[in-house]
């Protein structure tokens, strides 16, 4: 069996992905679709809409094969690290390609990455963000910049493949969506943004939302609890106003004197928005604070975030008969720990920051996250 | 003018406090009443029911001349440390005496305590409570244990006074309430257990409340938001499931192991009475594990509190004109720090840790605590 690898949040799974998913089998041929997804967190900083079990679920109903979980520290990462994390789980199982969405599909990423220093600590020098470092130097050498934020991902996919010596043939498609941060649903589309789609679910627009997702996705957003930052933002209050500030100063993706400002704006917060709006300064994006936010609410370190990089592995969140036989085609030569269960001596340490994380999660979504929880099976 | 010092928690003021209160001026004469007052967090680790300020007027329309807060790093220690922050600042603001409600006015207090080790660090080596400890050297030297909360508590005063060189007089009176724990109103009395007022007031039983507690007192239990540990017990639960256990180790009053086995028990706890039973064992009392639950919530560390219990101070929370006749007459050769008002120096060092306190309790209460307020006047 062949399998094509797709890099996803399902946040929630809507026709893009539907399309995104058939594009995949039909460009490659492969026999079997892996997706590794994000879990309750995702890269700009936030909680998911739904948790990772329903979405896991929503991916098997789309058509997914095998379902493999994003660990909590690459999935809230900048783009280079939230790709490496999911390059490095897909050349693990053996896929032979990694098809993705991209704004600009013929771009020629063979080109510009000639254009870019060898050294991987070049872009970790700068008190800016990465994407902002990356498309600098890009610019100055290439005279093109990478401003779509799929563009940019794919870029990183390619960098990390190319890093563990091209395991996998990159296929990129082309996004159905114009614009990623598009808000409103368009009459008579069949695509809308994820942006969109969340606002319509919170605001209860079911009929808008009846064209763009799969009949399963709105089944969910009708039935279930929909996370929000709102809902964590007493949790971090409660953090930033009891951490010392040498321990929030810890905290990942941290700015230096960003942990002052962040204490102080606390202070007189109404809301998240409000917060963020505090905090916000031109040396900061809204996404780079809310990852901080996240590191901040989970207690996540930047020690233990690198020295949990260094330790990926593959969680197992779902499969159907196919992802199950492919499973067991590649399992015997995995590089990577295969996890599929949670104990005791998991949830303590090998798992130990998806476990916080999915228990944060918890305790709004009130649907244990980990323990007790085994793959999602679909045999039919 | 001379002063009569009161320690108290006024968890709320009750007719037993009242007669306190009158007790204390008739017996020994005294001018003006000094009131130390628990702030937020109580000796016995818990939240007070009332907010400080709500606490502290009820103070006031009771006859107290002036209140000023004992700082949450003595407030919501073991005896010996919450009778040393009080009798501190009772003394640094010259009281003559110091008077205090005993189960057994009549006990020697001076025989009692020509039996103790000169070593005030004897108690610190084992792993028991201070009062058990104590009690046991106690027994064995004198044949006497102090069983009844308050004995020792005014013991603690006594050892505290002697220390600084017995600045006041020691005047017991004996407790209107049989036993601390009590917990049902007695019909016809008018005294009630804080405990029985507390359980009345959750229960909304003002036709038991109204003969025990003040008028002034059933208006607030009637109009306030009431607070309780369940309140904060989400809060808790995130601590305990976010924080490192390294971290959670250094919660002041934290037992060797301890740090383990809550952060286990919090895992499938469903809610705070859930979790204190999961956690209680023979090793810990559950005062002891409120207290320790008290400094995980407020993210206090040993070293911290034993660093800020070297830098006591006076916080006035309200006076009359007494009360600040008094004040205008000691303060000009106070030995500690006098704050009437928290600016950001102090809210970020001096007053940092009951800044945080009362932050946490204006979670749930949502009233400044300490930022904009200033002390409550009666001038009529």
């Amino acid at each position: 069996m062949q399998a094509v690898g797709l890099i996803t949040e399902y946040n929630p799974l809507h026709n893009g992905h539907l399309y995104h998913l058939q594009q995949a089998k039909q460009q490659t041929g492969a026999d079997c679709t892996v997706v590794v997804m994000s879990g309750n967190w995702l890269q700009r900083g936030e909680p998911a809409i739904l948790d990772k079990w329903t979405r896991a679920e929503l991916a098997l109903q789309a058509g997914a094969d095998l379902i493999v979980e994003l660990p909590v520290f690459f999935a809230t990462q900048p783009a280079h690290l939230f790709a490496q994390g999911g390059v490095e789980i897909l050349s693990a199982l053996g896929c032979e390609s990694l098809v993705f969405g991209a704004e600009h599909p013929e771009l020629d990423f063979d080109q510009l990455a000639t254009a870019l220093p060898d050294d991987p600590q070049a872009f970790h020098q700068y008190n800016a963000t990465f994407a902002t470092q990356f498309n600098t130097v890009l610019q100055q050498t290439t005279g093109v910049s990478l401003t779509k934020s799929n563009d940019m991902l794919g870029f990183c996919y390619y960098l990390a493949n190319q890093r563990l010596g091209q395991p996998m043939r990159l296929v990129p498609i082309k996004r159905q969506v114009a614009d990623h941060n598009q808000t409103t649903i368009k009459d008579a589309s069949l695509f809308a943004s994820g942006t969109a789609v969340r606002q319509a679910a919170r605001a209860g627009d079911w009929a808008a939302l009846a064209p763009v997702v799969p009949a399963a996705t709105l089944t969910q957003l009708q039935t279930q609890r929909l996370q929000q930052w709102a809902d964590f933002w007493p949790y971090l209050q409660y953090q930033l106003l009891t951490a010392d500030v040498t321990q929030t100063h810890q905290d990942d993706q941290m700015a230096e004197g960003l942990e002052y400002r962040m204490k102080e704006m606390v202070q007189n917060a109404t809301s998240f928005e409000d917060f963020l709006h505090l905090v916000k300064s031109k040396r900061y994006t809204y996404t780079r604070l809310q990852r901080v936010a996240t590191a901040a609410l989970l207690q996540l370190t930047t020690a233990e975030v690198q020295q949990a990089q260094a330790h990926n592995y593959v969680r197992v969140l779902g499969f159907n008969r196919r992802g199950q036989q492919y499973l067991h085609q590649v399992k015997k030569d995995l590089p990577l720990p295969l996890y599929t269960k949670i104990n005791k001596d998991l949830r303590l340490h090998g798992l130990e920051l998806d476990y916080r994380a999915g228990r944060v999660y918890q305790l709004i979504n009130e649907q244990p996250q980990d323990l007790y929880r085994k793959p999602l099976i679909h045999l039919a």
